[in-house]
């Protein structure tokens, strides 16, 4: 009992050695986190299409159970700007924006996402995010990120406009170029501006004019609510809202409020792949931060648990008007850097956001949406990394169409399409390439026991025996592979007698490769060609001894190609 | 222009040295399979749902074109069991059996299928047809043999019915079990006793009264035709056919009539999955006669123009009246055995199987379904084996499940649900495994330069330093299993300084890979650990060379393990 409340409540292990020092520092993360949370999570919420307040309620319950079951210490859960995207896209074609129902069903998005994150956790399934590759990964958070970047123009020029993908977006874009907002614009301009300045230029600045590095840290996080403060001050003072400004206007000042998701069976359908998408691109996004981060302190992450640490998170947020959340980059890290020790940082963060709930929301009323927009593009900008495709493509053709169709696909299909074709993709190249593997004819170099391709090599060679080394492990959509190449070298040579596969490289043997291995054997048979087997690793000979291979098998079994080949000189 | 020519055209090879000799033994072979192909032509079409004479049809162009294309010397073209019911479930969905637009939509697919074939052929996508595993073929051939045999149980009881599932087919026989007709039912009886007892007891009784072992099989080979003769005379004498008893009527006394097959995209649209399954099934049951039949006299087959020469006779029986055809192996076997030399023993088949169309339908007028349908229960009994469950069973886990799927699905879902799930999950379960590679942590077999499992062996370990090898290439599927393993041995044991990666059993590394080993590195750097790599194979390290990763490499890469235990002691 007590190993399985270690087991799936870290909390037990982190809280009981919890002191007065950790709770300094915990406190002092939370505070610097918090300050960038609020204007984060209000931009988020926009750019899921949702009330300004859901993103703050998305960030309170789930944190404190993330900080409860979660595995990392520094890891801050909350929205994050590609699992935001992903949300609008998967509900912009079920329900329209704005409505109760599109609030509803995110809701419910967060609960489907929380229940297979919990049930992949629970029955051990992390591995299905492994089919995510590096690349595909890479691709898709570039297009992502342009797509995003993309989106907030709207808010930027206020003027209408919407879709889901680059070329609806630019489409929307041309069709309302006639509205822009002026005073909006420059607005969204000035803060776009200001903010990149504050990423890039504020901190050197200070640090030249003296600023201890730490202070010149802090002002660079506290950059985005200056730039909300100074832009709220404006609106309000020059009655900007009246000439067509568009600002948050009422947030209701309260707790996050209980919420039920709507289960129609309808709905729940139409959201599945959505969910499990999503589910998967923002476990593997968070939990790679997760890992940079402890391996900084040599902590352990369990993927398995951090499964469940998300998945409660996300059920959090679906029951306190919340969307879908998980482990955010930015926010992490600067967790980590403020020097947060333990997930308990994460708890007192929400006790912060649930403060600015309750009492900062009044102060938001005249924040313009150009500000949110601006503080989303500064931030997605540096998600969009185009040098994987020039490093897939240096590395291999295989990788660089993986990405490249993911990129492609996701800027002009969409996020679904764009991610799952990226998927599909690698799974078949990889098959593709595993299904012709390199099998290499040997030959011995003269004066040691060592064989070596006989293309590459002056080895020496015995015309009545045919010596290959297969580089892969034979299964089903190698084996007839094998046969052929076979069959192939044997008819074109008719004084061949023996044929010795050096099985150095063959992690594994399944049913079809043996029952290819079976019909050789016969066959290379009745062509008076004997089969042995060179090198043949312990696990894969238990196998062929199980199912009787080596009773019917022509030739020997020898114990490494040299003892082969001096057996059949 | 000729090396073309030579190469698309395997008879400009054979046909050069076609002799006296050859001729005469090509001769001998079709008179034999002609004589065998009449009455499984007619009930391969009933099968498929089309009239009789389609089955003759189906056997003469492709015959004669595969003739031209293909590389087997003894294959014989034609309907095939399992290919006439994937046409007739393909088309069950789509048309009603009997109509004109049934028979047009047969050489549709005829038409699809052979386009594929032949555009595989040309682009080399022969490997395609690899992801079909040997235990899914084999559970896929089992089951469509139940589902075939069950379907022809309402020819022998005379009633009606029908449906492409082993459960619809069922229900059908119990909704119609009131019609039995007993006058068919005893022909239907006899007829497959007669034949059952053709196949296992004439040939030893005619060898105990002394006649020769050729003759004995012969007579066994004609024992259909004369059950055909028997059934057809019974019914013409006594008037059965007045009684109920299903005949198969007049057909038509021509050559191949020229056809064209419909060309509505919708009709191509619906029929493109079910010709591709059709194909690849086609496909591996052809190559696996043509590749057996080869060996015995060490002749070659081309994988990708076999492809070329099946899409060639599908397209010739999508114009001449035809449905899909591909390479059979009972009739295969029969050529063969029966000496045949050449592609032109099914030339000269064809020729028979024309006259038969031409002159000898009306002998058929008479002949009763039952018999044909006796034929195919005879035929494909032998299809099933249920001996792969335990094969698979007693190998692996995962081979076994694809084949338990594939059979179940089969039955109860039809063809193509079925083998594209035995596809789908072999693929799955393949890349399951492959996720979680097996990754043994090594030390030093005292006294020796071999490291060994330290679970398995005695052997000689260093606190300082973590040996690991890993028995599998690195792809994006496995490369985080590997980082979560590395990360978790070296945070278990603070005293670790140096990991080493034994990569014999490495053959590729992809970019996800290369990045999770680049990720390890950093990360370990950040934790004071060095990564070394050791037996790194040369192919991998010149890829990891021209990804600059050696360079990163905070350890080094040793030529032995023994060399890098010895450097690092």
């Amino acid at each position: 009992m007590n190993n399985l409340l270690v087991r799936y409540l870290p909390i037990m292990t982190w809280g009981r050695t919890y002191n007065r020092s950790a709770f300094t520092n915990d406190m002092v993360a939370a505070l610097i986190v918090t300050i960038m949370l609020i204007p984060q999570s209000l931009a988020y919420a926009l750019l899921a299409g949702l009330p300004p307040e859901a993103g703050l309620y998305a960030s309170i319950l789930p944190i404190i159970l993330y900080a409860i079951f979660g595995t990392s210490r520094a890891l801050a859960v909350g929205p994050v700007a590609v699992v935001s995207l992903m949300t609008a896209a998967a509900l912009g074609n079920i329900v329209d924006q704005g409505t109760v129902g599109y609030a509803m069903a995110a809701l419910t998005l967060a609960f489907l996402s929380g229940a297979m994150l919990l049930a992949m956790g629970l029955f051990r399934l992390g591995f299905v995010a492994n089919f995510l590759s590096h690349p595909v990964i890479a691709g898709f958070i570039t297009a992502s990120g342009i797509i995003i970047a993309a989106s907030q123009l709207k808010h930027i020029l206020g003027i209408g406009g919407g879709g889901d993908t680059l070329v609806e977006i630019v489409e929307g874009l041309f069709e309302h170029i006639g509205e822009v907002n002026w005073i909006t614009l420059v607005i969204g301009v000035s803060a776009t501006g200001f903010l990149f300045w504050v990423r890039k230029g504020l901190k050197p600045l200070l640090r030249k004019m003296g600023a201890s590095a730490g202070l010149a840290d802090v002002a660079t996080k506290a950059g985005p609510v200056a730039g909300v403060v100074l832009t709220t001050a404006a609106v309000w003072l020059f009655g900007l809202a009246d000439k067509g400004v568009a600002i948050v206007g009422e947030v209701p000042q309260s707790l996050p409020p209980l919420t039920m998701p709507d289960f129609s069976p309808d709905l729940l359908w139409q959201l599945l792949l959505p969910a499990f998408l999503l589910s998967i691109i923002g476990f593997v996004e968070s939990i790679s931060v997760a890992q940079t981060l402890a391996a900084k302190k040599r902590q352990r992450i369990n993927p398995d648990q951090e499964l469940i640490g998300l998945g409660a998170a996300n059920l959090g947020a679906a029951f306190t008007g919340g969307f879908p959340v998980t482990g955010g980059f930015s926010r992490s890290v600067v967790n980590y850097d403020a020097g947060a020790e333990t997930p308990a940082a994460g708890a007192y963060t929400a006790v912060g956001l649930a403060i600015a709930a309750l009492a900062l929301t009044p102060l938001i009323y005249f924040l313009p949406k150009a500000t949110l927009a601006a503080t989303i593009i500064v931030a997605v900008l540096s998600l969009v990394d185009f040098s994987i495709l020039k490093r897939s493509w240096a590395y291999s053709k295989a990788d660089f169409a993986a990405v490249l169709a993911t990129i492609l696909l996701t800027l002009t299909m969409g996020v679904e399409t764009g991610v799952s074709a990226g998927v599909a993709l690698s799974v078949i190249l990889h098959l593709y390439k595993s299904s012709k593997p390199h099998i290499a004819e040997v030959g011995l170099v003269p004066g040691t026991e060592h064989f070596r391709n006989i293309l590459r090599h002056r080895v020496e060679t015995n015309p009545k025996v045919v010596n290959l080394r297969v580089d892969e492990s034979l299964y089903f959509a190698n084996a007839r592979f094998l046969e052929d190449k076979i069959y192939d070298r044997v008819a074109r040579d008719k004084d061949v007698r023996h044929v010795v596969l050096q099985c150095c490289a063959i992690n594994e043997i399944d049913l079809s490769a043996l029952e290819s291995l079976e019909a050789i054997n016969s066959r290379l048979s009745e062509m008076d060609v004997s089969l042995h087997l060179s090198e043949v690793k312990g696990p894969v000979m238990d196998v062929l001894k199980r199912a009787h291979f080596l009773d019917e098998l022509t030739g020997k079994v020898y114990l490494s190609q040299f003892e082969a080949a001096s057996a059949l000189k």
